[in-house]
């Protein structure tokens, strides 16, 4: 397999970074995750604009264009002939000094690493838990996919401890803000519902695509905060993510969800939508 | 110089990790940093201590006893004749799958490397601001080093750009909690005060070496919660830190700090401490 690193394509066994890159010692750096179909990744204009935006805040500088790296990304995956599979594009400050202040000059690093679509790909439902870990309402970094993941790793682990497959994070303010991998949607009143980046929600490209899906079937949207207990009595949850789509959630906290045909019916056309993304030739 | 890396002595340049390494993929990992005075590791026991209390939260094994550790620190020292140094120790989960969820079996990563003291160690004096950036109130890793320090880094920046040399972080319930890269104290009602771990405030070692110089010298301490607005006014702010030691803050948000005889005398007998520190052999 090869890996993507700093302009050059190298056998995975030799992609490496040094010690001292600031990703590696502070979670300098930012990331994006997305699904590779039929050769192409899904959206992939839409999670480099993400990158790049948070890449402006962290005054981190890109050495390639948008464009530079989707072309990259495309001989990736046609030099590891993986049509099907998770791209990962991770973008660091590069190499630099121990201590927090940013170094005067930095050479950013950046990486692009092609994974198998997990078998998870094939579970249709989740069963979630609302974590005790808690993240910080009003974080500006809430915008940006920073390397700084612990508490999703957390959150995850505690939900599988649990017997879940998925936990859900809740705010310093109470609020629901998103699961550890994905974006939260719910039906109330007939609406589609999801959180407000305001709350602290990661700004997701498939939930982006599933309010586009909304607009296409006249399934009316609303941007809403709620506390867990809400969430518990809503119906037809599920959760959006790049690398699984749409993942309808039966258990909340080891209760029975309530019922909602809309989550299947967005399923489908976002399934279709991912099934249109033209081949790369 | 010579890295130590998962238990052999490497060339800096061969001093790598690979891009799957979780510690650069999500930050999983923690690190601690050390003053090394006469070729030895100020209070090393106590800094491997948090660690390992650290990676037991994390669930992460490490591959050595603080004991095998103190001694490879030892020769890491000894083969790159740094007597005065900064100590850097970071331990990750290691090599993983991307996801959230933590891999079934896992090789941490251990990294010993050696920087040299600071310039900054000869400034006397620093000039805080109160950083925008906010920290979760009651985090459970409020308590360890994690590698997830992208708030600092950007509140370190923030204090930069403001003309200042270092930012204090307040938390999400509005408290004080500690600078960037150090423990907060300060002089009020003849009692030296610090942050209570419970804001999420780093349990300190040099917050814990001048809590006991505090004893030794017979003046009374206390832990408490303050507000930006009530830290303005107080007296002989100072600043703790592995690297630097005790720094007195001399100006805060524009306005001059109080005086106080205090953060000197404390200072002294820090720096008596450390260079007490019995040299290695």
């Amino acid at each position: 397999v090869l890996v993507f690193l700093n302009g050059r394509f190298v056998p995975a066994a030799r992609a490496v970074v040094p010690v001292n890159d600031r990703g590696f010692l502070y979670g300098d750096g930012l990331f994006e995750t997305m699904r590779v179909c039929g050769g192409r990744p899904f959206r992939l204009a839409q999670h480099l604009e993400r990158l790049m935006h948070g890449a402006d805040f962290l005054k981190i500088r890109c050495p390639f264009s948008p464009d530079r790296l989707g072309k990259y990304a495309g001989q990736l995956i046609q030099k590891n002939k993986m049509l099907e599979a998770v791209l990962r594009v991770t973008l660091t400050r590069g190499p630099g000094e121990r201590g927090y202040t940013l170094p005067e000059k930095s050479r950013p690093t950046i990486v692009m690493a092609l994974h198998p679509v997990p078998p998870a790909a094939g579970r249709t439902q989740w069963r979630l838990i609302t974590s005790s870990y808690r993240v910080p309402a009003a974080d500006p970094l809430s915008s940006f996919k920073t390397m700084n993941k612990l508490t999703h790793v957390l959150a995850r682990r505690e939900a599988v401890e649990q017997g879940a497959d998925e936990a859900l994070l809740v705010n310093t303010d109470g609020e629901v803000v998103e699961a550890a991998g994905g974006n939260l949607f719910w039906v109330a009143d007939g609406k589609i519902r999801t959180v407000p980046t305001a709350c602290g929600a990661l700004p997701g490209i498939t939930r982006a695509a599933v309010l586009d899906i909304c607009r296409t079937l006249g399934l009316p949207t609303g941007r809403c905060a709620i506390k867990p207990g809400a969430l518990r009595k809503a119906k037809g949850i599920f959760i959006t993510q790049s690398v699984l789509g749409i993942v309808p959630v039966t258990v909340l906290d080891g209760r029975p969800v309530g019922p909602s045909p809309l989550p299947d019916r967005i399923r489908r056309a976002y399934d279709e939508m991912l099934a249109k993304t033209p081949t790369r030739r």
